[in-house]
């Protein structure tokens, strides 16, 4: 049959032994991801994708509220369209997956699957904006994209992979850059705010921004393993695009002027930063804020008489001021309390005959095991506070982490000390020299993470050439 | 510059005088789409998007409230794995496009971009289910899907779309054709009860069913010009793809079992009938329960003292009670008529100064042009009772329509004339023989549609060959 049993939960690898094992361990365990039959591509299952929705409602329900609408464009792009901005076309060419056949027939010209999709709305900009009664014009999509990459990883880095990219055009360059401001902010709030991950905020080094961006500002946070991840971009584009696409509008004075760009986005790679943020070595740890599953109610003792109908009655009461579900599965407790352990639903609601006879039930904590009885008349009043508590503790958690995991360096040996001994990011000064941002990736395999907006003066010189500082910026490995 | 001024809103075709040119006329004025720079590709504009997600919500909380999930696979498949349902991969190959190179490499293997999914969810399938106890498995997905279509129009037929596909396995033939029944309910309930559309349920002829499919079920509607539209399907697939990927379970008794599997769509062609259905010479007409915008405020005299403070005030009052919004720009009363009917919006609310001095608004219905004057401390009962009775006479009068439009022939010579004269639905017995189907499509181009769910006897013979009939079948030209 090739069949095997199904799989019982198993205890996942100590992320203190093998980070990446534990990792995808969690991934799988969770139930959060398979792999799909192409090498690199993912097939996202129920839980990882209810996480997903809840990620992109809180983002889509930001979007529109700021004013820009939703559309949808198509995923083939001729190359000839991707060729018409030139360190677009340089940066992306080497990874995009190419279709060259239709049904029965070769293409004239090849087609490329959308990597990002920057040249379909210039092309559609450039028919769609005449005058300046046309700006701005605030686009957003969800959409697939693709990426051939060499290595990959689930949600951190997959061939295909979920997004959105909003694209808008303004009339003036200060108009685009409050909008590249304000989309950054919204994503820092969205990682701060609902997904309990703290957020650096900053601008790439030219080396490391988008290509095509005039600049690309960041959001940065820090795993548990002490690497980075870019957590979301949004890139300012000047007229560089509107020039090459021919994106002009008549302004108030009857004047032809070109266009000022933003495009923004972020992606299912949050997803794994919100396993490797908040994560310990029973599971996934979710914030009550976005957890598709808030409570869990398992029954202790349920072939006893009135323990399921209590907790069935318990389930419907509280199912009003949280997203509380029951497991009245034929499975043993414990067993369930590992799977939710498992997949990190942060607070197990227990409740069985003795329970009943003292009218309270039991809540665990799933982040800290803690457990406390409630008496009945009180969960209107106990469940939301202890779902706020959990949530306000995992941000305070993580980003007294960071904080930790933050450090100096004022020279190259101890910069190469702190990244050997404990990883994390590295606030050091830079002369704005590209030179030292390769022999620093060279010898450390460290990148510049960003430019924060907080700017500190932690030496005069540049941490590498020792030349004349020009910024502070923050280095380290990043996924 | 190539640039045009900005169009203003235009008159469309005439329906009587080109129905096909009609249609393109309001797909692009009611600003819907625009098309992709790939040939049969489309661009969904914020007002066809508005409309497609709220249709897609609408079907989303029916899918989960029937106990499905969603999910995410990739859109790339390997060429062997398309090949591995015989029947399934005869009805997709020809139109299917081919990825052959990724990165600067080509490909050990091509790639199909997905036409539909089912051998996808089958491959994981076989990996996942092990017992009784995994089934059903109820998944779903919203993706795009590519289909390497000749001729292609917006919405209609187009080389990519968007839809849902559910994908489900159960443990036994009961199971599953419930659930193939079950979402075709669940379709026909959207389309009559949200887009105001009715619907004709029945089964498909072996000819016209799914690609790999036992058997096909249907909702048919028919549009304005009397060609009918294929509007949702769900199929039953038996144990065929079962057998094909081996997905078997252990039973109770401890015994392998093949699972009997359905799969159900329904796509953005949808909004294809909707404007075929209710739309007129004037543009869209939305149905009130799925529209985007269900009023629009359009203030008179809008310089003159006071009109805007009201106008803004009876927005944010009606905000409450239904989608409401204002459009206060500098452009002439007319010409916001004008736009709004082109775009459908179900009730335009005029005030000016003579409104505001007798407390009361004009209410006008987009459907029969028809006016009322409302007080306006009446609107909070009024506007949702209007927006009911528009809902309402929207599918009386596609319900009256289908009827007048459906006729019976009994002998090819009435098929004919009636085709030829009217168009529409033609019911008309079958012997069950595809020989029959095949010589009524090649003479008068029209295909069964269905067989209804409601039987009747119209005659005892076939239409076609004059042998004994089997059943009724629904004929008509389709799009």
């Amino acid at each position: 049959m090739g069949k095997k049993n199904k799989q019982f939960v198993e205890k996942v690898t100590a992320m203190e032994d093998d980070f990446a094992q534990w990792y995808t361990d969690v991934v799988k365990q969770a139930e959060l991801v398979d792999y799909g039959p192409v090498r690199g591509t993912m097939i996202i299952k129920p839980y990882g994708y209810a996480i997903w929705e809840n990620i992109r409602d809180e983002i889509d329900h930001r979007i529109k509220e700021t004013g820009h609408q939703n559309v949808s464009f198509p995923m083939f792009i001729p190359e000839s369209l991707l060729q018409k901005e030139k360190d677009h076309i340089e940066g992306f060419a080497p990874e995009v997956a190419w279709v060259t056949h239709g049904g029965e027939e070769e293409l004239q010209e090849r087609l490329v699957v959308r990597p990002t999709s920057e040249v379909l709305f210039c092309e559609y900009y450039s028919k769609n904006i005449h005058s300046y009664r046309d700006l701005p014009m605030l686009y957003n999509q969800w959409a697939n994209v693709v990426r051939w990459e060499k290595t990959t990883r689930p949600f951190l880095r997959s061939l295909e992979f979920h997004w959105q990219e909003g694209h808008t055009a303004h009339a003036t360059q200060e108009d685009a850059e409050q909008e590249t401001n304000r989309m950054l902010d919204m994503y820092a709030s969205v990682c701060e705010e609902i997904l309990a991950i703290p957020v650096l905020k900053g601008r790439k080094t030219d080396k490391e921004k988008f290509a095509g961006a005039e600049y690309t500002l960041t959001i940065e946070s820090l795993m548990h393993d002490g690497k980075a991840l870019q957590s979301g971009t949004s890139h300012y584009f000047g007229t560089g695009f509107a020039d090459a696409f021919d994106i002009r509008y008549l302004d108030k004075e009857g004047k032809q002027q070109l266009v000022h760009q933003t495009s923004w986005g972020i992606t299912t790679r949050i997803i794994g930063a919100l396993i490797m943020v908040h994560g310990d070595n029973r599971g996934l740890v979710v914030p009550p804020r976005m957890a598709p599953t808030q409570a869990m109610i398992v029954p202790i003792a349920q072939h006893k008489e009135g323990v399921l109908d209590k907790a069935y009655e318990l389930r419907d009461r509280l199912k009003k001021i949280a997203r509380v579900d029951i497991d009245a599965s034929d499975k043993m407790p414990g067993w369930k309390f590992n799977e939710y352990e498992m997949k990190g639903i942060p607070i197990r609601i227990e409740m069985g005959p003795k329970d009943i006879e003292n009218n309270q039930v039991v809540l665990a904590r799933r982040d800290t095991g803690e457990k406390e009885f409630v008496a009945l008349e009180d969960l209107e009043l106990r469940l939301p506070a202890l779902l706020e508590e959990i949530q306000k503790d995992l941000f305070d958690k993580a980003l007294a982490h960071r904080e930790e995991m933050t450090s100096v360096a004022k020279t190259m040996d101890e910069f190469g000390e702190i990244l050997e001994s404990k990883g994390g990011f590295i606030k050091a000064m830079w002369c704005g020299d590209e030179a030292c941002e390769d022999k620093i990736k060279e010898e450390f395999s460290a990148t510049s993470r960003c430019i924060p907006f907080e700017q500190e003066k932690v030496s005069e010189t540049c941490v590498c050439c020792g030349k004349p500082a020009k910024e502070l910026v923050y280095w380290g490995k990043a996924y």
